[in-house]
């Protein structure tokens, strides 16, 4: 019989170290991600650090096939938008081809189906109506390029988001309270160790097959405690059981004890959030009239974290 | 003990019905792919149905956590445009968000980068240096649209995807020999049935993932055998160990009678695969300055198979 694990900062470290190879560019990324947070701290700016998208669970070494996790993106990208509108310098921690600030907007959109080739001039120009609002939101995208105020790092397997969440926090401890941790991807709590993983391609031939994952080490922990201490940080829950959600959230928070779980339902989550926080709980929701004129969930929970972010600082001086 | 089954037509079709729900758009996307099939047959055509991307085996009812398979979509999308070049209609069975043709010379940029609003006359243009040979390449692309010769039709789950394959597989029985099925997406050979699936997301608190996944019947058979028997079919065998490859190739062959396996390796697919038939084993190459030219590889395996399906066709007569 082993012995029980309790989520303690050596114990998630260890597994991060033992069981999931460190990918050749994190140094490289972790030093960019430093420079990035030290020169907008300079400036006075807040910093979030938001992770998006799935995790990718490999079940062989010659990966052919793999676990993931259903997330397209959508809340990680439109809370960058809000967080730039907030003031907010941004690293966007992402899944690779999941949805990407302001370009999601036309996500659904082929490319081709929206481009005209002019008859005199030869130029290709876009048709506006099918990329609607294009000018305003083009202007708006290269202004925040620009101003150098997102950061995209990209992300495939579970290891890599591992140990690029690592390197972030350990790359935003210079900037203290400034920093906010947005955890909004969709990472997945089950892997198989590289040491138990086949070479190659499991064989169909070799009948029905039996997969056993082991549990994937709890991050919260150790950034917490160990890598950014100072900083502000929200993890999302999301169930599909309503009955269970609330009570998972406070978990959440005794046992890691960060700042706020934003707690959301599968089926409800682009119309209705929980904000927890140690003290007490706050509903947001979507009126009718703001779904029909298109509001999003997300304007309100980065208005809600970005309030309290504010607040948290003030208690810090 | 549970009797062996054999990869019989009825066992197949069978286990389509019991564990498989049929998704209700079935019956109109069947209704289109054969009205495409019948237009283009009577105009004297080809009609090749191009399978492409990996299937979602979802592990929960409400989805949360899914499995999936490795492919981009690049073999299938590259292949439908040579495919077109070569005279074919194509009905394009893909994964969402799989690559799509012509669109897919462009899937790593960004859009909002490759668009810039003129100063005047408020017209947003492409930056043609950031999407390389755009002119000539929306030429053909609109001209494929206009002349109707392209069907793209969509599945997710490994549920919807067979079911499309069965209707396609109908849809084209119409027109005999002249239909060809190019079977190139990435098909998971395991699933879990819904009856044995857990409603809501699993709970990572109760520790350890067991998970038992039953083998995905070949519908290989009962395309071949009842539903469409006169057309001419190609599987694609993926391997990561080269030493299994062509046993397994011919072995393929073998069971479900069929008229081509293209076999390949994960590391080398790009540059090098085998076109295996009954008779004989072809091997197709791209030289070191072929790949300095950027020619890819599916530009050769669809001029080897046009010509070995108009063989066929002569056969058949």
């Amino acid at each position: 019989m082993e012995a029980p694990q309790s989520p303690t900062t050596t114990a998630a470290e260890g597994k991060l170290c033992e069981d999931f190879a460190v990918p050749s560019y994190v140094e490289e990324v972790k030093r960019r991600m430093a420079e990035f947070a030290e020169r907008h701290g300079a400036a006075g700016r807040r910093v979030v650090l938001i992770t998006s998208g799935g995790t990718k669970v490999p079940l062989e070494s010659r990966t052919v096939r793999f676990l993931d996790n259903f997330s397209s993106g959508r809340r990680g990208a439109s809370s960058a938008e809000y967080f730039l509108d907030s003031g907010y310098a941004v690293i966007f921690l992402h899944r690779h081809r999941s949805l990407y600030p302001y370009t999601r907007l036309y996500s659904g959109i082929n490319l081709l189906d929206a481009l005209r080739s002019e008859p005199e001039g030869g130029r290709v120009v876009v048709d506006e109506s099918a990329l609607p609002r294009i000018t305003p939101v083009l202007k708006r995208y290269q202004a925040v390029r620009e101003a150098g105020l997102l950061l995209p790092v990209e992300f495939s397997t579970l290891s890599e988001y591992l140990h690029l969440l690592k390197a972030a926090a350990q790359a935003l401890s210079s900037i203290g309270p400034k920093a906010m941790f947005y955890l909004a991807a969709a990472v997945s709590d089950f892997y198989i160790p590289a040491s138990e993983m086949p070479e190659h391609k499991i064989q169909s031939s070799n009948g029905p097959l039996q997969i056993s994952m082991k549990m994937v080490p709890k991050m919260l922990s150790p950034l917490v405690k160990n890598w950014a201490p100072q900083a502000f940080v929200i993890s999302f829950k999301l169930e599909t059981d309503p009955s269970i959600l609330l009570e998972r959230a406070r978990r959440a928070l005794e046992t890691y004890k960060h700042q706020v779980v934003v707690a959301n339902v599968l089926d409800t989550r682009r119309g209705y959030v929980v904000v927890v926080t140690r003290d007490d709980q706050h509903e947001l929701v979507l009126t009718d009239e703001e779904e029909q004129k298109q509001v999003e969930i997300e304007e309100k929970i980065v208005s809600n974290l970005s309030a309290s972010h504010g607040q948290f600082m003030g208690q810090q001086r």
